[in-house]
């Protein structure tokens, strides 16, 4: 069907974001199951422990081609090397240098997917020898950097010739996967929409500020990082709900650097479950997103919504050749 | 072929920003000529001399359709009213009230077209009655809101109902336009791609930034409106190639404003021709220009390729629906 489903033997061309924490073994394994590649979210695997629970779920939920997902700048190469004698079809690498990640994964036989933000990243992730490319918009929920989906994904599918591109970044339904397709991806990497599914790892409140939620009340910042005192490289910022928080300190960035107190009474509202802290990693796909769906039938309505979408597409470019690929050449 | 096309009875669903000041005439014409819609750029209005004899140019260079687009925070309302004695088939508006400006063009027959940038701009552009409604991401060059353009187009097109969307910011070619009608939209605006253009008004020297350029060298900011002390209103930030300048004053946007002479001297260098202080707004889509092509060809060739990349989506999404309508049902 595309170049990415075809490689995975998978059926539709819709991979899970593996969502540090969010993205477990239920929601992984319920993508597989309904279609899609699940990818574990990892994260930075600071706790191993974690891991290999959400492995055991995973692995004991399907029976498909699953993944897992790593942010190298974190990730420490021995857990990820462990993680692949469980099997997976696929790891993801995302944000920063993979070398250490790459002879294991290589000589496991797992394909690697590189998630890249700008040109410098797309370029490396070619020479790595990436077998994906998911290009990732700063319209994306969580970390990511400052490209606009709609150009940059065109932008990479340029650089990376054959090698099958995926679209991640403020997409949400069937619209968003055929316009991916149309930009000359192979497929998208969907991260919000699946967190609101009664699968993903999150509180109830979260859940329903993601259904209540705007686009527009998303925001890319690093004060969340400075907040958490997580070490995530600058470059990087994270998106996500605007909070009392997030609006006391935006713009103010080095005053909160500066301001230890600030900063700990933010974890400690955080960890007793204060509502005004809470952190909702977000895109700018929320406006799509009204329900909680169950994984598995999220990836075939997203397949049938982009094949209603391909079908309005060609009774606006009736050309000789739509027709001729219509009828199956 | 879509609801924006048979609203003007045009060829391709492809409209002209009505950039300020480089979408003269010439541009215009050459767009409807090509069998978009050609969008003559008053901007704010200032220079009604400017506004005539682009409008002459363009009446002379077109019997198609075409418009022209106004800033309203700044155009003066007797200036567009003048306007539309010379027979627009639109008037679009963006950044502001429109009301002082509904009557007049309401009475003149020309059809309203409205950009929005975000939620509650779309539901303002509804209840005046707009015709055609653009949704503008962040993406794009120029002056414009926050919300990403591949999340922000299906939002609005869920709002908008029966009436016809644009999708405009960061496309730049055929798949981008394919991606808009995946999207819902009927069409594109395209203002970057046509900068590059013979027929833009601009320095060779910007001509020859944007084919440079990529998507990621620009940056949206209101650095250069604070040293420009245009009174555009802060919420709209523009987006705009980088340069020494907006380097030095990102993120001291309060020290620029509070340095006279530094706004001073930069205006003397831009005035001057200072390559340093030029000046060039651009969007996410630079990546995919690399040429300079004469407007009317980039009509045609852009609905080619959005064909092409139609019957791409077809081949990923062999159903019944989309053979169907191939086949012209
Ligand atoms: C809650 C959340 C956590 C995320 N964690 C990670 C992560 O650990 N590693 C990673 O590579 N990407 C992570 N991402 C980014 C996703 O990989 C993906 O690029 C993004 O979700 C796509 O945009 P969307 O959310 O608009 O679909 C995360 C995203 C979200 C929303
Ligand atoms: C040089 C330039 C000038 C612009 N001036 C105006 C303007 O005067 N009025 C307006 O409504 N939009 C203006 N825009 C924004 C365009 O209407 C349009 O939304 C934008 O160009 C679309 O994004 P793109 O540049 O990525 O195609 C301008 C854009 C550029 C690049």
């Amino acid at each position: 069907m595309t170049a990415f489903t075809d490689l995975f033997g998978i059926e539709h061309p819709i991979a899970l974001a593996p969502m540090g924490g969010a993205a477990g073994g239920a929601l992984a394994a319920a993508v597989s199951n309904g279609g899609g590649l699940g990818l574990l979210g990892a994260g930075s695997a600071r706790d191993p422990a974690w891991v290999e629970r959400e492995l055991d779920l995973l692995t004991a939920g399907t029976t498909a081609p699953w993944g897992i997902g790593f942010q190298c700048w974190a990730a420490p190469p021995a857990l990820v090397a462990r993680t692949l004698e469980r099997g997976p079809a696929a790891v993801m690498l995302a944000f920063g240098d993979p070398a250490p990640f790459l002879g294991a994964i290589r000589d496991s036989g797992a394909r690697l997917i590189m998630m890249v933000t700008d040109v410098a990243e797309t370029h490396r992730a070619l020479e790595a020898g990436a077998d994906v490319i998911v290009a990732q918009g700063t319209d994306a929920g969580g970390h990511g950097g400052s490209r606009g989906t709609i150009g940059f994904v065109p932008a990479v599918v340029d650089l990376a010739g054959p090698t099958p591109v995926l679209a991640a970044g403020g997409i949400a339904d069937g619209r968003g996967l055929a316009a991916a397709l149309a930009l000359g991806a192979s497929g998208v990497l969907l991260g919000t929409r699946f967190l609101a599914s009664p699968e993903a790892l999150q509180t109830p409140a979260a859940a329903k500020a993601l259904l209540d939620g705007l686009g527009e009340d998303t925001e890319r910042s690093s004060v969340l990082d400075i907040a958490h005192e997580s070490g995530w490289p600058a470059r990087w910022t994270g998106r996500a709900l605007r909070t009392p928080f997030t609006d006391r300190w935006r713009d103010h960035e080095d005053a909160l650097r500066a301001d230890p107190d600030a900063r700990r009474a933010f974890r400690a509202a955080e960890e007793r479950g204060d509502p005004e802290a809470a952190v909702v990693w977000a895109g700018e796909g929320l406006d799509l997103i009204s329900d909680l769906v169950p994984a598995a039938d999220l990836v075939g309505t997203v397949a049938r919504e982009a094949a209603f979408a391909a079908a309005r597409l060609v009774r606006a470019f009736p050309s000789p050749d739509t027709e001729k690929h219509a009828r199956g050449r």
